[in-house]
């Protein structure tokens, strides 16, 4: 299993019978990878935050099962017995975050394709084999979908500003190495115009409260050399108007039919502000974060999160900042409408607005459905 | 000097011959008072930021050497001497905060009236009296003026929502009894809506990087009973847009003769999101914070900040949080446009934009300049 980018940050290192996840609680300060045996020791990562990102989780937790399965070769049962075990395993990983879409349609998926081996499979070591490759394909695709974002994002902008020879870009929560499995969506979007040479600096977020930003994005720009920036997610609008940004770019939670896009609170204020300084704004997403059935942002119910988290330092694990007594609303995620949307950035191109300033997006995973990103 | 409202949170606690004041590092956790004696502890008050705010800043200096002048009857001078004595101790505080300017304004003020007073005296203990009386006035003032601000800027906002019962107002930064002599600016206007019975919810930002907001606005909400709630900075936008805040009123550190208001970091943002959700957006402050000399906002230099601030807990005084190495921009203060500014509440009324859609500042300066406050 190649497909991981070596040279980049990875929040998880595998290859066959072997797993390491990062720590991603003891980032900035300690870079340390634990070792993952079975699906046991996934359930406690994924429960305890070693891991965080949505792809990230479901890619690891497939993983980790399949080390499990790489061990089981005096497994005694029948096809159907190792089909069993393994979809049990599976709703048992699938409890260790259970609002986390991505991991339970990756469990869907990988259930269906080892009940699939078992009623063609002569012994259970065919179905264990099945599941195990049908989890490196999730990881490879992954970062093959991440990378064709990239590319992508990184051409249409430079499209989109000819007259520019060195582009500035902010970004807002951690969407690269450490919440996927491995490149990034809007700050793999990043890495892409740093590696074209067209890159002046990144600009990144706090991203309040939980400070996914300063924590993770600002270490993945400093592991990488790409010249970056910090700046409190208050202060983005005052960056944008001395004009040294060119584009926002930003990863998404969940994307409605029409293109109106739940992610990190803060990002409805970007665009605001990208928006009324003539800025860019692009969410850069698979695929798989298109939910057609939701025909509006307003379909998207926003999940609110600890108090603790504004009241203590450091996202509620340090000690109390905050007035004692005071209440808070800490929502995670903001909608930001499809009008403050620039464009949509997938691993299968720019979903950009049509004649009536609307996209598409079910007119484009139509038309691209096809298409091979491998 | 009964002029200090004593049921409102105060940072200086004062009668003749006695200064105390709350140590604002300390809070939220503890509520400690220290006791001045002379200009050299107000010197270190100030410097280690016992006490912040500018008005706040200015009166703690000047009641510290008026402590001080109080202890003086043993003095052998002459007028002339108890004049250059002062001076010089007036000059000393300055150096305390040497870019505050409401602290040198205020040391000029006074230099100049102990040497009037030096002028006409017939021994040095009338000089100390007339420094003594000018310093508590000034005291008073600040208290009075901001009472003023909150009455004038009460009565605007109801007059301006008559349709409400009940209003909601989000503020940012701390504009309290914390960072003024008493009752506050912007958060005055909060105080004086809940004692006029028509305010639903204060809402006040964190303020990042410092956490002026959550640290001490929220603890003076808390103090006063105001109900009231904490958000993150980046959250004010997706609150504008569920309709719950029905103004918006922050504070200045300098207004410009057009109506440009540099405010704490951020303020810019949040006027961004009021002026696109129609929420109203006032700036409250005295008219000593307008600087008639500079015609716009262009024309003020935005002072940087530490990158510590970022980089730890705590704005800077707790642990480590951002990635070692990242680059950091700390702009301690933005400018927010006149055309994002709905009014300038003031001590002497509410300034209004005329038939152009421009404040005429100077114009009301001039017509209110003989105006009483007290």
């Amino acid at each position: 299993m190649g497909s991981q980018d070596d040279t980049s940050l990875q929040s998880i290192r595998y290859h066959r019978g072997s797993l390491h996840l990062l720590d991603q609680r003891k980032l900035p300060l300690d870079t340390i990878y634990l070792e993952i045996r079975d699906a046991a020791e996934g359930w406690d990562a994924i429960r305890e935050m070693v891991v965080r990102g949505a792809p990230a989780i479901a890619i690891a937790a497939a993983l980790s099962l399949a080390v499990e399965a790489s061990k089981l070769e005096g497994f005694s049962g029948t096809p159907e017995d190792a089909a069993s075990f393994l979809k049990k395993k599976l709703e048992y990983l699938v409890s260790s975050r259970p609002t986390a879409v991505n991991l339970s349609d990756a469990a869907t998926k990988l259930t269906e394709i080892v009940m699939n081996s078992a009623a063609t499979a002569t012994e259970a070591n065919q179905v264990f084999q099945a599941y195990i490759e049908a989890a490196e394909i999730m990881l490879e695709d992954d970062v093959a979908s991440n990378k064709a974002i990239g590319s992508y994002g990184s051409s249409f902008i430079q499209n989109q500003k000819k007259d520019l020879k060195k582009l500035s870009v902010l970004t807002h929560c951690n969407t690269g190495s450490l919440a996927t499995a491995g490149y990034g969506t809007a700050l793999g979007v990043i890495r892409a115009l740093h590696a074209d040479g067209v890159l002046e600096s990144a600009y990144c977020t706090e991203t309040r409260p939980f400070n996914q930003g300063s924590r993770l994005t600002a270490f993945e720009l400093v592991h990488e050399k790409i010249p970056a920036t910090l700046i409190a997610d208050s202060a983005a609008a005052a960056l944008m108007k001395t004009g040294r940004v060119h584009a926002v770019v930003v990863g998404a939670d969940r994307v409605a039919a029409n293109g109106d896009t739940a992610n990190k609170i803060g990002t409805y204020s970007l665009a605001l502000s990208a928006k009324h300084h003539g800025v860019l704004f692009y969410v850069a997403a698979p695929l798989t974060s298109v939910d057609l059935s939701l025909s509006s942002g307003d379909e998207i119910v926003i999940e609110e999160r600890s108090p603790k988290e504004l009241l203590n330092a450091r996202g509620g694990l340090g000690e109390q900042v905050a007035a004692s007594g005071i209440s808070v609303w800490n929502p995670a995620f903001d909608v930001t409408p499809a009008n403050l949307i620039s464009g949509i950035i997938t691993e299968r191109g720019v979903i950009t607005k049509n004649g009536d300033d609307m996209f598409d997006i079910k007119g484009f995973v139509h038309k691209t459905m096809t298409m091979s990103i491998n």
